[in-house]
């Protein structure tokens, strides 16, 4: 069963799960036109384990068992498992039209954190809860980030408790939780969930330092899917959302129990930044490996339209392509970098350089607006005054479209291709990868903060005292 | 009748013209709901003729006559005269949510242009032209830019000559033009078209050299509007877009005849430059002076979040915040300024400093996305992530919104003020901006070109050498 | 008397003065040749006021008396007084090679500012020094940034007490002040200088409030000139650091007698914001002014090497030139506009509008690298490659540069427009023009927080709630 | 004889060689004090090979012969080895204050570069050659960029021939050449010189296709020394610049002689673009292995001087540091990254990933100026406003100094530190690292030229088109 199909995938999602979306509960799943979207875009999770293609990549073997079962559940100990997961996911990310599929990508990660940092009878806890996700080749979202209310103040300073996900009693059999987490992706699709605290936390805040993982189902869990993005998407005129999708849901835990055996911290608030931060160490990194697709596309789009509109040799427009590239270039080999400089910690657990990692998620994130810009520049206006699905479709329309915006291409590429960087860059989709780009995984700041922490600056001070004379 | 009423205005449009939306012929242009909320924006600029609020900026009086007119057809003689055009923009504008109306904006920048630099008989059908715009308070919009196929190729290399607007022939009564434009704003509930010219044109270029205004129902005038952001916009979840809507057309001329006294420049290639840069004078300033409510919208909505959020004072946002004030009112003083610096050309006419102008507009349009990052930077991830309108008109939801995301501010501000960012920055609505920035009104790289082109280097290079000691 | 001569103001500052340079006590000032250059250098401000093309700009008339007097001390009432402040400063900073001459500008900054912000005895005392600096045409320096010691702690922290100046004692007859003032720019070459605190003060640094003026040659008061690019400069090698310069001392004040109708504030801690902020407030207007014969010198030479080197046509020369003209005339409109929005304050005293002068002056610093970037960019290698003036000094070598170095140009044109341009970006005096870029006048985050206190965000803020419908 | 010691080297300079410095012709190169400070700069190349500190790095050992020779000329075949002569060029021009050495590195640049391009007849004398410089551990410079004139005319157009080299004329000896180079770095103080190409050439400037080698003092070779950064350097107002300095001459060819043995190329035009590229591919990895030490100076002196300030903790300079370690570590990653994706070209020798370090350069070239506003604005006005050599040198003065710019460290560290930075960024040493920056190893614009040219646009085209949905 370690390699479940995409079918398996899907069936596994009918439980009893309480998902809401567009203000109703969501009675069948799989049966709503939106909502399946996202399961079948993080289906592909499970196709490339049986793709002749990518198999060699998304399958990993047990040297003692020698049972198959999936990549992105292997424990990294070396530079080069860290770049073939980089590879499966940029892989896999590519197939999905710029949109990772996270189902199993984000679960490993808090997994491997845990398994890095965590000792004694709590890491017993994880493997054993590693060893089902893997062998039952689980789709796994995880929760970290409160809704935080005002964040000026501390979890436990909050008005209301619950605004951060909070131990509220524990027995012999388990604990009980309350509070919910904001964005947390593909929850309403995963099998299981896994919570971790949000950020470093003191002794004032011992109650919110937990971490845990429970099954989609479990009683007292509510999942409010975001509407953003919501509505009917014409594939000619969407050729990416269309096909593409992931859910964001507001995830409240109203009392619910989690019993021992899945509880991995529970007010040990030392360890609440320890384990924040070892899932960011590996998160970031999934982070920069699924963004080589959409650097590419801004690429391979910009100079697609350019060429269509016949002005590739145009010196503004190659200047720009040629940012384009710089960027684009920059951010892989700072990812690259990362994992080529993997370090090894806890229990013989590889993760990528901190620093790197975030000099790569910094790169690519604070040029992403400019990214934009020049990918814009060389499309024009008609990005946002060009015809839509149902004008392509009738023929009278599209008679008079495919005259007049044929160029240095025929019309119906030319539009393609216009739609294409309109769905990347100028849409609802754009604009969900923009403010990921911005906050996902850590914001521009939070990346900032991590290098200064990951910098050593030894021999950069010892050198400039030497440069003055005072060493 | 020189100052129409919005209902008057929208019962003009009742005529026989063809317009296309989403596939099909529209029949009742007013009925349709998503065509209404353009109709009904463009309406502001007839509206605020009435609004006590706003007459003294809406309404110029006839020195002569005493009549009364639409201000914004007050031929400029001066730089106040100019400061009073940019704040009447500026205030519909900023009615407008943003989005400027246009309707009666873009067609006097067209009619300033022909009045300032055409001579002779043209001048005087100019002139009689715009007295019927003035007196019949007119919507106008303006079709400059040709569909242009292979930009590479000029237009009388074009495999289809009708990929640039051109005179087919000429006769006592009139000529016949065909071909087709581009991102025409407004048109489809505009009562008039006038035809520029889109660039500079060679002798063999002359066929394309043509500028004339038609009614918008003359027969064999066809438009095309855009489906960009077409669909319902529920309120809660698009403040702005779902109130405010602009129509762009793919505009078809197929053998439209133009009577003489319509016809305004036809076949003089040495022409097509100037008017199409006079034009460019006004409409360009036209163009900083609506974008000021937008980038107050930067300045206002961040420093309104961050506030909600609890993190006014984190050094990081502050910092952020200070760099749209920069922005905005960088912006903000290069037009003013633009004004200040008045020119009066032909006829005693008086234009906006272009150089002055470009610097705004470039200004503007090159800091648009670093100033979509900070904004979106200041509010969060759940500009992508959060409830949509559905959820909040069930009321099982909304107390679970209202719970949650309530922050140092109740959850419904919060989330109203969250959606007016998306709209203006990860929307549909958002992307139009965003195009509308690098590309309306000219490209970046054409303000770069105007500026260099506007500029006196002799100062400058006198200074240089007598640095130098060379002078 | 109330316009010296420049051999006046010359022989003015033979006195009993104690200046320090290069190690040893100055007994000869005016014999000194590196100390006569900047004395040369500011007699600049005399001189204008018998030249007969400058005259107008620099001479200012009492409309009671009808006495003729030094433009730079008239007290600004309205826009147009600024304007020609500003106009004048520009003007005399371009003859001096971009360079401002200061002696008279700083002087006024400080005496306008302290007229405008205190009431009672104490402006009574500063305008009786400002008639007599007015009267006698004074050249009068400032002394505001103390040497500060540890910045992490206040004036009063500081564990020697002398880091900030300080009153020690006070009797009937006047005050006696000790400590240190940093980078006091022409104190050297002044008659007089005016001493402000340095910033905002609270109760426990009361002794620091204090500001007085006193005669340079005031016993207790030792001047070390900085001995930053010192050394002789050959005028080919050096076209203008070798005729322009400005000294900058370490002022220090052992226990320095002030009588009291030379005390403007003495332990008014509530009053040291205030008039800090005053001068701060014209000084900036100054700063920005004589900066535009720099931003013009970069644009100038710039384009002026481009073409001397045959590449004036290139594409990305001419990107770079347009990036420079943006630069330059942003800072220029921004620094006029300043004027234009002049605010009227105490006393009926105008001054430029603080938000504005911000913006202008942190263009100028956040742009200043680039644009030595640019301007380098645009010269070549040659810069810091090229011949010394011993090497145009020698005929056998002369006819080698003659022959080589020329290009587009005459070698020996080529040859000083790059010195030229070498001083200004590469050499010691073009490091000196940086480092006041980022520092002088105030550093630029100064400038961000004065930007983000001047902004009035009422406005912003409601349009931002309309736009959410929250209003 | 392969290692020679730093004695040796210097010795070899004794020759007939004609060398001009300051308008005349130097006698006694190793007498003159200003030159010397190059001479012993250069002589680290060779002190290396002698330190039992560096000496694994700096001396390579024959697998064959067993014979050691030094590191610099052991021809690359793999990452490693790219690798070890990246950690030297960085190792030994830290030890030299940012400034490289350059006398091995450059020429040694050049032989792989011509090794792996040659073939035939051609390619034996390089080798012959390269074995000569090895054994004999020579000193080598090498010449490529021509005068050239005026730029917008080519080799073969401009008025005078000799502002391109060229040949004269050839015979069974060999050929002679005359014209000039410009900006040879250390030719004054090399023992041979390699001349090369500056560009890609076309039939019409088959005279300028010509690459050969010259000992220095070979008979019509006129070497004129820039005077840039002449004159004396104190220690502690120039802690970097009185120890370290690089020479730079135009280089004069009257009609020089060259044997055959020594001839690489001639009239070859369609050789001239790859020899002059493969050059380019060693030089500019060599350059950003040699900025590394002068990015982590920027980080270095900017930490120190921000603490002995006492404003470490402060938001703003913890930002500026933040960016300057972005900086610096992603010059480095791809410096690295460079190496790592080493290609292997003809004869089985490794080359650095031409797009990855163009990359690394253009990050360095076009951050360079910005990473100097910060280190400035970190350091504080005293960088151009301190005391300088003499000053600390009197006992006098030095008290006054020590009391008052004492901080958060002693005045004497922290005078020292501030002078270090304004070597390294205000000072006519800091305008010679931003020049080199702008310029040297190609421009910026010629690495963008080259990074468009590396790069391979077929995965994201593909991408693109499969996003569109027209693969």
């Amino acid at each position: 069963m370690a390699l479940r199909s995409a079918d398996e995938y899907r069936a596994s999602l009918r439980d009893g799960r309480r998902i809401w979306y567009r203000g109703r509960p969501v009675t069948d799943l799989l049966g709503d036109p939106e909502l399946r979207v996202a399961i079948d875009h993080a289906a592909l999770d499970y196709e490339v384990g049986h793709d002749p293609v990518h198999r060699d990549l998304a399958v990993a073997k047990d040297p003692e068992s020698g049972e198959e079962y999936s990549a992105y559940y292997m424990v990294p100990r070396s530079s080069d498992d860290l770049l073939a997961r980089s590879r499966l996911i940029e892989t896999v990310t590519g197939v999905g039209g710029t949109l990772v599929t996270l189902v199993k990508e984000i679960g490993s990660d808090a997994l491997f954190g845990l398994l890095r940092v965590l000792d004694g009878e709590a890491r017993e806890r994880v493997a054993a809860y590693y060893q089902k996700c893997r062998d039952e080749d689980l789709a796994v979202a995880v929760a970290q980030t409160d809704v935080k209310g005002d964040r000026s103040l501390a979890p436990h300073q909050q008005p209301d408790p619950d605004h951060y996900v909070h131990v509220v009693s524990e027995d012999s059999e388990g604990i009980v939780v309350r509070g919910a987490k904001n964005h947390t992706s593909v929850s309403a699709n995963a099998n299981e969930i896994i919570v971790l605290p949000t950020r470093a936390m003191g002794p004032d805040d011992a109650d919110f330092a937990v971490s845990f993982a429970v099954p989609v189902d479990t009683p007292g869990l509510s999942l409010y899917v975001s509407g953003y993005g919501a509505g009917e998407h014409h594939e000619f005129e969407h050729p990416i959302s269309s096909k593409h999708k992931m859910l964001e849901t507001l995830t409240v835990f109203d009392d619910v129990f989690v019993p021992w055996e899945r509880v991995f911290l529970c007010r040990q608030p030392e360890l609440a930044g320890p384990v924040a931060l070892a899932f960011v160490d590996y998160h970031r990194f999934t982070a920069v490996s699924y963004k080589l697709p959409l650097v590419d596309a801004f690429v391979g789009t910009a100079a697609l339209i350019a060429e269509m509109n016949g002005v590739a040799k145009v010196g503004h427009i190659r200047e720009k392509l040629t940012h384009l590239v710089i960027y684009a270039e920059t951010v892989r080999a700072l990812t690259e970098m990362a994992a080529l400089r993997a370090q090894v910690g806890g229990h013989g657990i590889a993760y990528p350089d901190p620093m790197t990692t975030n000099l790569a998620k910094y790169t690519f994130a604070s040029g992403y607006h400019h990214a934009l810009e020049l990918v814009q520049d060389c499309s024009g206006g008609l990005l946002v005054t060009g015809p839509g699905g149902d004008d392509w479709d009738s023929p009278e329309v599209r008679s008079v479209l495919e005259k007049y915006y044929s160029a240095a291409a025929p019309a119906r590429e030319r539009l393609r291709v216009m739609n294409a960087i309109a769905d990347l860059t100028t849409r609802d989709f754009g604009g969900y990868h923009a403010v990921l780009a911005v906050h996902a995984e850590g914001s521009i700041e939070a990346e900032k903060k991590q290098i200064l922490r990951a910098y050593e600056p030894g021999r950069a001070i010892a050198y400039a005292k030497r440069l003055a004379g005072i060493d």
